[in-house]
């Protein structure tokens, strides 16, 4: 019998508080586990996800029958597909994360007091985290791994439309976790489907450190309200390019495009282009031409109106509105302090990048816009885990207390002080 | 007319929320302001408060008239008195604030991926800070000192008892905010008594980004269920301190002794005392002699009352208690695992000591104790923004997210990504 069914679940809250006792004890165990056998659960993890391929796609075809029975839409039906190189991509991911240094127990800043202690800082687990995400199965696998990874407990509920294939997932986890010698509740799936189960997970903080809600905006916007555990969390990605006019404009072209083109439905797509007067004329026909043999269709202020006919006319609500689509909002604007102005009351404080060759605009660009990430000649496009140089990425924070922008390992971790004495007191 | 009074505080949300959107407006501009500007905000505050001495002790009389018509306890008349050496020592640490290092702009970890683009963190203010503090009115100065050298605007909310004082030091602040050129909303004291005042900042997410509770617990208790703003809190300090049996003797009574009576009313002071069985005999008595010079009460486990005849039965609910008092509740335990379960269960995650000549146990009790502060052979007592070097505190957080341990102008700050290209597009 498998370690996820093993509570009865007809009781939720009960359920609940059994997996979030059972998550607080097996992260006990979790802090102070070595790098090797953590590493080895990984792999064990992967060799067993390759192996069980079959009953794996099985197990989604389930999901996705009974998918297709509720007229789920076809965009859901193919994120919740596991396909043979999506089962690949999740053997990959887990290697990748298994190559990662593992950050528990770094010391760092140690140094001698007046008093003679040494103080310094000790990056540790959070303890436990919780998960909750929509259709992708290989979330379980990506989330699992990283809390592993971090030395942290977790408690994953996935969507209740991928239940078959997450309960798949997770026996094989548990499996992998009691063959590397760990606690198998170290990583628990959710068995139930009952909704009350995100009510009782986003609220139980005696044995809950943290939620990282993973989905939609929706999704997000209900568990940061109800919460009364800490969120890591992340709304829309607004995300603005102001090309100066000194920039480059032919970077600034190659820049518009990519931030826009590059992928759509993700949150570092650019979704508004900024661009100083004296320079429009010039470039945005430019931009446009390249923005039309995409289909993006262009919203833009009156000035962007005059100078593109095939423009539409954009209305307040395009400077608030994350796409997600081939739809770009543009606006003319007359220099950094409007740009920035704009930014500063638009923005959803993900990413924005300036297009300049004027150094003292790009220094005071940097400083001042207030987002996770902020560019200069570059793509909003980078702002992930990966090309950061996380190794992995389990969401972008566009909060601003403990983890901003992308977050990694680091940012399933904290830091205590420790203070290393040779008997002193207090004076 | 005084900035700090020139709105009508009737209608209390209507009021907050202008001051909540002025802190806002003032947060922009403080991002961006010179160290020397603040530093000279700062040395302004506190030459007014040098030449104002006779206005604020006279407008401190007539909170402590109120108090004590209001039958205020001693202790509380006490806390609210500005006395002389209060106001040099407020001076003081204004002083010291303004020669702390600007920790705004830090760039660190700059590094070129392999994409060509070049990332690192930039650490800068978190916005906008809400204090709500208790009776004494240096906390007003110090708040707004920190959050200003932080780049921080911040809205503080101080106890009503001092309401008189805090408009009078609201005034100078205000003063020294305009000569040094700086919005004077920058720093504003709410000027209202009104309790719902508090209830509104600790929910007006969209214009204030930290809620830093300073006062007794109940009051912070109170804070973080009703916030819908995150708050850095600091609720109990139950520190331990557990002398294996490998200690030297003579550093563990000496150790004891400090950290238990030093200081009876601090978040450091020692509240449980756990000793390895094997040494009980031994230095129990040596140590009980030491508390009884200080008329320490003891409370202590069977074994201990078997040891130390003075000592009384430890209640369960003994294990719990921040004594905060002349008080010490001792338990003989039986080796480390013992010691840390004791800790994992009882600890309010504050500050805990081993005292050992033992390297893998001093190893171990450092990595496992998920506290904010673990040490070796030291005093909890050193548990302390200005013994580990911080220069200020504005408090202890024993939160895991975000800050924790002793919270000072980095715990008032955030990192954001920042991206250095050249036209970098993402392939």
């Amino acid at each position: 019998m498998s370690e996820q069914g093993k509570y009865d679940t007809t009781d939720v809250v009960a359920y609940m508080n059994r997996l979030g006792h059972e998550a607080r004890a097996a992260s006990v165990v979790m802090r102070r586990v070595d790098s090797g056998i953590k590493n080895r659960a990984l792999q064990t993890m992967a060799r067993l996800i390759d192996e069980r391929r079959d009953a794996l796609i099985e197990a989604n075809g389930e999901d996705l029958v009974r998918a297709r029975a509720n007229d789920l839409s076809d965009a859901m039906v193919d994120r919740l597909a596991l396909t043979t190189p999506r089962i690949d991509a999740m053997i990959e991911g887990l290697e990748q994360v298994t190559a990662l240094p593992d950050p528990v127990g770094e010391v760092d800043g140690l140094r001698y007091r007046p008093s003679g202690i040494q103080v310094g800082h000790m990056r540790v687990p959070l303890g436990v985290i919780g998960i909750i995400f929509e259709s992708r199965p290989n979330v379980t696998i990506e989330a699992a791994s990283l809390c592993l990874k971090s030395g942290n407990a977790c408690i994953l509920r996935g969507g209740s439309e991928a239940a078959a294939s997450n309960r798949a997932l997770g026996e094989i986890i548990s499996e992998a976790l009691i063959m590397a010698g760990l606690p198998a509740t170290a990583v628990q799936v959710v068995a139930t489907t009952d909704r009350a189960a995100v009510g009782q997970l986003i609220t139980m903080s005696e044995f809950v450190d943290v939620i990282i809600p993973r989905g939609g905006k929706s999704l997000i916007a209900r568990i940061s309200r109800d919460a009364r555990v800490p969120v890591i969390k992340h709304l829309d990605g607004i995300c603005h390019v102001y090309i100066d006019a000194t920039a480059d404009l032919d970077m600034a072209v190659n820049i518009a495009e990519n931030a826009k083109t590059h992928r759509y439905g993700t949150c570092n797509t650019m979704e508004t282009l900024l661009i100083d007067a004296p320079v429009a004329a010039e470039v945005l026909p430019r931009i446009a031409e390249r923005l039309a043999a995409h289909d993006v269709e262009m919203r833009g202020c009156e000035r962007t109106c005059a100078l593109l006919p095939q423009a539409v006319t954009a209305s307040a609500e395009d400077w608030d509105t994350e796409y997600l689509a081939p739809i770009l909002a543009i606006r003319i604007v007359d220099g950094i302090e409007a740009a920035m102005a704009h930014i500063e009351r638009h923005s959803s404080g993900h990413t924005e990048a300036i297009i300049t060759e004027n150094y003292s605009l790009a220094r005071r660009f940097m400083a001042e816009v207030d987002s996770s990430s902020v560019m200069v000649n570059a793509s909003t496009r980078f702002a992930d885990g990966f090309e950061y140089g996380l190794g992995a990425e389990i969401g972008i924070s566009t909060d601003k207390l403990h983890a901003r922008g992308p977050v990694g390992l680091e940012g399933l971790t904290t830091r205590k002080y420790v203070v290393f004495g040779e008997g002193h007191i207090r004076q």
